[in-house]
């Protein structure tokens, strides 16, 4: 039992590497073990294909024979473009699947282990069950709610302000900070910000300092675009994908101008004059995202705070005030009593270089 | 030189205990060690008397004779209330002194390892003396710039907000927090709030919960006095001292009704229509604190920042967001410029029940 735990969590880690480079397929880890030792080791590959059964099954060869497969995620038993993972772990003579939980997708779910356990393969499951619930969280949303996972990115002062009241924001956090920031959009499938943001900004919202990454989606908000043409997301915009989620009633020639940039126009509804949170959401899931990183701004935030549509709060607070006349992080949410505002659970606490980097989890019932 | 690296870390771990409770006098620690065993402890005792060194030596007795006496501040030289430490230390035998750093008192600064070693007692300085000076910054403070060490308490939302527009605020953090407050309380010599606060929240600014501590001086800084007598502060003022710390334009009517309810009324300059940051303190360490902590308003710690009078941020963060209208933690300070903002060195970052407490230190050169 010791021993499924630890090949499990191997399996988790593996799986995390394709986190943000493989959607809109779920992020899997696979390793095969064969008395004892490790035969082969696999995940989802960036696009999503291959998916992380047959990687690992080539890598252990005639060793899978006999030998026990642990993947982090029910293996699929529908033909999509490749034949699906439980009949190549037949096929490669797997005797035991250990998997933490079933997919959700309704192509999959249950099918896959009653594929399994039909052909004669034994079934484990619930082994770090909580683990991986967390670890495909985004990619169970998109099944089952239509939109991604969210994680909201705050990097402000230690009276939670991320600008001077004239607006100087560079740099409130350290390199190290930044870095991490750098690292958080690799590990999702876009980066999202609001018009206000992109016009201060001007932000390219890669990902640098990471080596080779599939570089995550860039996503603005804006319900009428108002971004200027002359900025690094529209000269970029053909190099790596620029998503504009935009109201209905922004203008045509404006629409057409960031189409011929090589953005794509993807139309939202809207309430109360702003692009609706939900259905932003919707448009994202629609699309295939399952983890979306949003880093402002204040407004965009407060939208989707408000909306409880943030899933993960990812903090990074810095050793200095700016007073109330900086700009907050977070902008106007309604909120009257404490009762009213949602809470998140802290999942870590840790220095990065000179700051202190926080992440919370709202839990959902 | 480990051993004795030992025995400082438990003076000065001995030491902290009368931190807050040993004011206007440093909370130093003593071990007395002989032939590689503890035969005395002692810290300084609640009120600042008796100090470290006698009660170290009251219970090593007989054994102090040839032994080392570990000392967080070099010994006292001049005769206060009692005789001084060095003439006891002398008298019992001690061979051997290990001290960290001298005392800024310019009673005592080196006159005490001089007289010791004058009657051939060896003296060994330097040893954990970046700790000790943090340990004593403080009193140091108090006696070189004639004004305590400044703690300021934060306790807010992910979006450093401390109130809902409503003004709700309890509770943000939650109980392990607040009575990590208490603690902290208990660990300051006075704690400090601005007129708002006391309005707001009608607190009553006691330790509670840690056992019998020798409770702070509760500081209350009001230009005018504006904080009603039907309130816990002026309640209780004959049990535990309330100080209010004024202009010298508050009626003459309020000063007389707080006097009567028991608290001390100590007048101070203002400037720009408020008490002057810098003369408050001076107030303060003329009065022989040494530690104080101040848990707002935000007006009240955005002056003493803006006038880089804050030594220590604490930080403790909920996993909430309030937004935009809720009640900023620190008021407008007139910072335009990032590098104008006093900048906080990170001390520790940990969880504390629900929320993230962080430890901030200024740098002075």
């Amino acid at each position: 039992m010791s021993d499924d735990l630890r090949h499990m969590a191997h399996a988790l880690r593996l799986g995390r590497r394709g986190m943000g480079q493989c959607w809109p397929n779920p992020a899997v880890g696979c390793v095969i073990v064969k008395e004892g030792r490790v035969v082969g080791r696999g995940w989802t590959a960036p696009g999503g294909r291959p998916h992380a059964e047959p990687q690992a099954l080539a890598m252990a060869g005639e060793a899978a024979r006999g030998a026990t497969a642990y993947v982090t995620l029910e293996p699929c038993a529908h033909t999509g473009k490749t034949p699906p993972c439980t009949e190549a772990l037949r096929k490669a003579g797997i005797a035991r699947v250990v998997a933490p939980l079933a997919d959700s997708d309704p192509r999959v779910s249950g099918k896959g282990f009653a594929y399994l356990r039909s052909h004669g393969i034994e079934v484990t499951t619930g082994i770090l069950a909580a683990e991986a619930a967390r670890d495909h969280a985004g990619f169970f949303l998109k099944v089952e709610r239509g939109r991604p996972w969210v994680t909201l990115k705050l990097a402000n002062s230690f009276d939670g302000r991320i600008a001077t009241a004239t607006g100087e924001s560079q740099w409130i956090t350290g390199p190290e900070a930044r870095r991490a920031v750098h690292g958080l959009r690799a590990a999702h499938d876009a980066v999202m910000v609001g018009a206000g943001t992109a016009r201060a900004d001007d932000p390219a919202l890669t990902v640098r300092g990471w080596g080779q990454v599939r570089q995550p989606v860039r996503v603005v908000a804006s319900r009428l675009i108002d971004v200027p043409l002359m900025s690094r997301l529209a000269s970029t915009a053909r190099d790596e994908p620029v998503w504009m989620i935009h109201g209905r009633e922004a203008a045509a020639m404006t629409r057409k101008a960031w189409a011929s940039c090589g953005a794509r126009l993807l139309p939202c509804d809207v309430s109360g004059g702003r692009l609706d949170p939900e259905a932003l959401l919707s448009v994202l899931g629609g699309q295939g995202l399952t983890r979306v990183f949003c880093e402002g701004g204040g407004q965009l935030a407060a939208s989707l705070l408000a909306a409880d549509m943030v899933d993960e709060l990812v903090g990074f607070t810095a050793g200095l005030a700016l007073g109330a006349e900086g700009r907050p992080g977070v902008g106007a949410m309604g909120v009257d009593r404490l009762s009213e505002a949602p809470r998140f659970v802290l999942e870590e606490t840790t220095r990065v270089g000179e700051d202190v980097m926080h992440r919370w989890i709202r839990p959902r019932v």
